[in-house]
């Protein structure tokens, strides 16, 4: 990358989202790419800040700075880290493609049918309705783990033989899939997550969110 | 693009697909782009074919094939027709830059939030529990539309100063929710989902997938 780097994040969330706020998908693509960054963090209450609208049009995390120029939407700046790099992308254009079209099956055939299930268990206010349908979205879901394990099969990554950012977002994803026990039916996609969240880099990135909210854990408590 | 196109689209679907099915989201960039391609009708009965899902591994439509390589996800498909054109992405790299941030705000961030709605109104099986989770999900889509209003003010594109991928992408998700009425709070979204799918190039997209619709009617009629 040409230029200083920045990813925005927030300074501390609550406990449950710690280890899954989406600044976490471009700090794990940056430390496999062995791109130095620094975050900018913000308080979860100034996200609608003119400022942060400014770069994010939703006031969310994250939005990745490069030299004078900034993106949102953690698909899009995970993909422009990676085509910034060897690392995370094969040479080869047809498995380049392969990567692409991954990433999109990651963000917009899987993760729908993963955030519609959690927003049935977790969010839905109607407690006693959304745990009747419950069941209807873990089919739909379990549907679509079925597609992507016969896609896997045995292998270790999605395209080509090494990992690269199709991996990263599809393991990114599934995490939380993983952590609630739903990809019990299917062992080798729970295996492909360990596997890739087990990376050096993960771990770098992982540390590197959950500092500030360590830091800031005391003062957010005092002022609740 | 270098060599022959061909994109995947059911050769029938049910009355409430028709006009909907994302091979369109394909015609349409091909249309804008003026490439030729040709479309390679399957049966929706043969989606999970050997064939389909070695293209496709969720055993869905659409693919687009180019020469000999082949992309699946739409959003994919959409971008790489659009980096092959100068119709679809201004020139400016900070522009292409924005454009494919909207592309996943499109796909990432508001489609989802729209597939929710959805498949509480129309594919959620207990009609009861569902009704009563609807304003919820009608809310949270509610707050992403504010935003995406508020970025959009009152210009007719999201990018620069004339209609890119990202509109494309923007008003095909927009679309069902302005036929539903959900955009009335919106005007302003409104106008921008009309003034776009009221380009010509969407109307010979849309015309191509329902063609074959209506040669088909009469056969799968009479098969029920
Ligand atoms: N599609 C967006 C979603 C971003 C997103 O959901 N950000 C969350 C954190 S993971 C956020 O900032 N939420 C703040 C809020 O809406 O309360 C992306 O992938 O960048
Ligand atoms: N995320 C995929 C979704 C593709 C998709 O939903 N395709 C639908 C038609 S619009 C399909 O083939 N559905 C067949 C089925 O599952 O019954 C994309 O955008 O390409």
């Amino acid at each position: 990358m040409q230029g200083p780097v920045t990813v925005t994040a927030y300074d501390w969330v609550p406990e449950l989202a710690q280890g899954f706020v989406r600044d976490l998908r471009l700090r794990w693509a940056l430390e496999e790419a062995g791109f130095a960054y620094e975050a900018r963090l913000i308080p979860h209450s100034k996200r609608e800040s003119a400022e942060n609208l400014a770069r994010q049009p939703f006031g969310q995390v994250p939005v990745l700075g490069v030299a004078d120029r900034s993106m949102f939407e953690s698909g899009a700046c995970v993909w422009r880290i990676a085509e910034a790099s060897d690392d995370l992308l094969p040479s080869a254009p047809a498995e380049r493609d392969a990567c692409f079209s991954w990433v999109f099956a990651a963000l917009d055939t899987l993760s729908p049918a993963i955030d519609r299930l959690a927003f049935l268990r977790h969010f839905a206010d109607d407690r006693e309705a959304a745990e009747r349908i419950e069941a209807q979205a873990a089919g739909l879901l379990r549907a679509k783990l079925a597609h992507l394990a016969a896609a896997l099969g045995e292998r270790p990554v999605l395209v080509g033989d090494r990992f690269t950012v199709a991996d990263l977002l599809m393991a990114f994803v599934l995490r939380n899939v993983e952590a609630n026990g739903d990809l019990a039916p299917f062992p080798a996609l729970g295996a492909y997550v360990r596997r890739h969240t087990s990376r050096p880099a993960f771990a770098r990135a992982l540390e590197a969110q959950m500092a500030p909210f360590r830091e800031n854990a005391a003062r957010y408590a005092a002022a609740d």
